[in-house]
């Protein structure tokens, strides 16, 4: 049994890992950490790592940049290793976790669901085989409520895009404004924003006479909890120091 | 047999038309008009309109707007209906179509085809029934040699979507250099532009938990010069001076 | 306040449409019913219509065609609008259906989404508008579970289609059994099953160098109660006795 | 520069690969074959290969399955390697195929185009990372004029996914004539005609609440000529005899 601690478990992503861990036939949720330490019939609660007293496979956090420097102390002095699955982190905040990740393994990803890392792969592929006669165009749709555009999903793929073309691209947002046809270099990204959409994301390989598309669809932000526990697995086997990405698991299989 | 001449008919699209009208058994070229007024087996070509000395029931034009007073004159003089399918026409040229209408009928669409324009009639009524409750985004793609964006369609299509709203909407371009959630009161129009995409048009009414998508493919530009023969028929049934669109041609069958 | 009872409150739907309920500031939940009677702290629970002394402006039923009876009853003996979001019943409840609409208001439809009973008239409309140069074709997606194929939903498309075309289709499931080219009446209906898909439901309008795609998703099952709601409160309106459906709410607004 | 030879040079195929020829700055059109030998303008046409009396770089074929033995003949005595893009062969011309490939370097692909081939790719791999808890379908669309179903190249993907898959999947064709959840190993294969579609092709991963899609759309026929160009001159570089297909090309670069 793979016996995980789950950092903001009180939250909403937090109570959808411990939905996710219950399902699976191989974890054990052994402890959850949360601020404000409320009651939980399943498990202990804890205001924060520190207090707590046992020990564990590995620890997944979805909470808040704040709670970092707790975790990372938590991490190396117990040798339990970290699946950050928060965001938001600042420059010197990633510094700290590239030096914990001398000590003890640690897994870090802008975006959790195995979906969305497989398809970042498969653009990159593309890309290269694509890229010098493919035009390459991103378009994402989210929720009406989301405040920044383009989302930080839609910014991977491009990055994975360029990883594979024979260029250096350059993002385009508005096309409005400018009235000349596209340069070769150009990669749009388009933002749609309405009703509750979870995420969507197509990235479009426009040539002569034929348009490859790939395209990932989130129904539910369940897919980042079960993204989370693969993560677990992975963190929990590769036992030697590091940090780890999503990049990594995925090229494992691709 | 419906006689049409064409006019611009040694240009892409007046040749198109030519070919679209030779499949069509129910109508017979009697003549063409081109600048260059170039040989043609087929049918007389007349350096313009003033030159032809017989009759027919109706002339399409695909030229340009410099074509415009001589094809207006001809109209008008001989009786004989036009369907304008040029783009760009002046304030003035426009007022002069509007004024040459009480003489004679005419048909005039910025988009010539028929399944956009049935598009367009279904946008508007899609809007009237959700427009309360979801959140209106237009997507267009285009090949990558096009320089104005977006697409006069995508603002047709957002028109009619407006026309069936319960608020004055706003257009918005640009989501990437704002920082704030959608306003209700948006249409988000994103242009795509990649290889050589002849013009793709998607209107999206996301809701709560459900989206519609009402989507256009246009594999040839052939669907602008059979759009423009139906509207020839149609204008040829009308008799009665005034200035027709595909939306009236639309509105007799939806 | 719309005063609300709730047939078959326990199960799954009925959940979800006390949740709806909840969050609509203009609706009130009277009493549910459910054959367990179990407990519920906000609303009192029976475990049968009948034994339900109070008054109510309309019934919301998800329960199952075993309960038809007893709402049947209840609602032309209490004067209390019924909306049937049951699927299922057989000829003989169909028509006892019938028979209590001349006493009391009943709405009944196949898919209570507002989204896709909008999709399906202007379905019909595109038909009419399209159907004699672009052939039809039906593809819809579910989860992986679903035993039936096609959804009853892709049916109900296929007839807004038939209704609009000039000529009287003919449905067909399998093409790779046959090896003929398409004849002009058929309309294509392909099942696609996988993963948890709520519901997606794509007509295409496949014509000459042009396609229009109609498509709806469902995100979530509330998109069902969401609609059942919209019915109770136009049924609580209507007055009249008689047998209504989505169309006849779709209809006032499209 | 490099000299190509069209086989069935006046077929609609051969016209548009010595289109894509004409307009490549790099290949020069040194002979076309056709059965009537027609006249042509620009380069000499001989009834047959045999009746060439020249020397090339390499020789394309869109013509018919019985102009192979000819074809093979004169590839392995004169040695010039072969680009077969005919479709139809038997099984004893597979191996006549097979045979003269170990005297000289021959390109046989079921669909010639970069993109479908790139697509193939993509799918293998994505059914390897995914496909323990994704459902594989796939959706294919044609012209209303196509006979058979599904389409060689929908059944190419279902054997990249296949080659993928930690499982041996199941073809199904029809489901409207069972009555059952989806059983795990089952690759759904839809086909939609209609219009004068090229060819859509669509390979759909359906998790938990995430769905990935890969997607290739023909515009024209052009991309298979475009790709029997670039198979020219993959040829031409291998040097060494042997069965070359889109999948060694493509392998180069994903």
């Amino acid at each position: 049994m793979l016996k995980v601690l789950i950092s903001g478990c009180n939250g909403h992503m937090g109570r959808v890992v411990a939905q996710v861990c219950r399902e699976a036939p191989d974890v054990e949720i052994t402890a959850g950490f949360d601020l404000l330490g409320a009651e939980n019939e399943e498990f202990p609660v804890f205001s924060s790592p520190a207090e707590f007293p046992g020990q564990a496979d590995v620890l997944i956090d979805f909470s808040s940049p704040a709670a970092l420097p707790g975790l990372l102390e938590f991490g190396t002095a117990r040798r339990i290793p970290l699946v950050l699955a928060t965001t938001g982190y600042s420059e010197e905040q990633l510094a700290a976790v590239d030096t914990a990740a001398l000590t003890v393994p640690i897994f870090r990803s802008g975006n959790m669901s195995l979906g969305v890392n497989v398809l970042t792969a498969l653009v990159e592929k593309a890309a290269a085989a694509l890229g010098d006669g493919f035009d390459v165009e991103i378009v994402e749709r989210h929720h009406n409520r989301k405040v920044d555009a383009p989302s930080g999903t839609a910014l991977m793929l491009a990055q994975a895009a360029a990883e594979g073309l024979p260029y250096s691209p350059e993002y385009v947002y508005d096309r409005q404004s400018v009235r000349r046809p596209r340069d070769k270099r150009e990669i749009g990204i388009s933002s749609v924003r309405g009703g509750n959409i979870v995420g969507d994301h197509e990235v479009i390989f426009a040539g002569r006479d034929e348009v490859i598309e790939l395209k990932h669809s989130a129904m539910s932000r369940e897919v980042f909890a079960s993204g989370a526990l693969r993560a677990a697995r992975f963190l929990s086997r590769a036992g030697v120091p590091g940090l780890y990405s999503m990049k990594d698991l995925v090229s494992q299989i691709i």
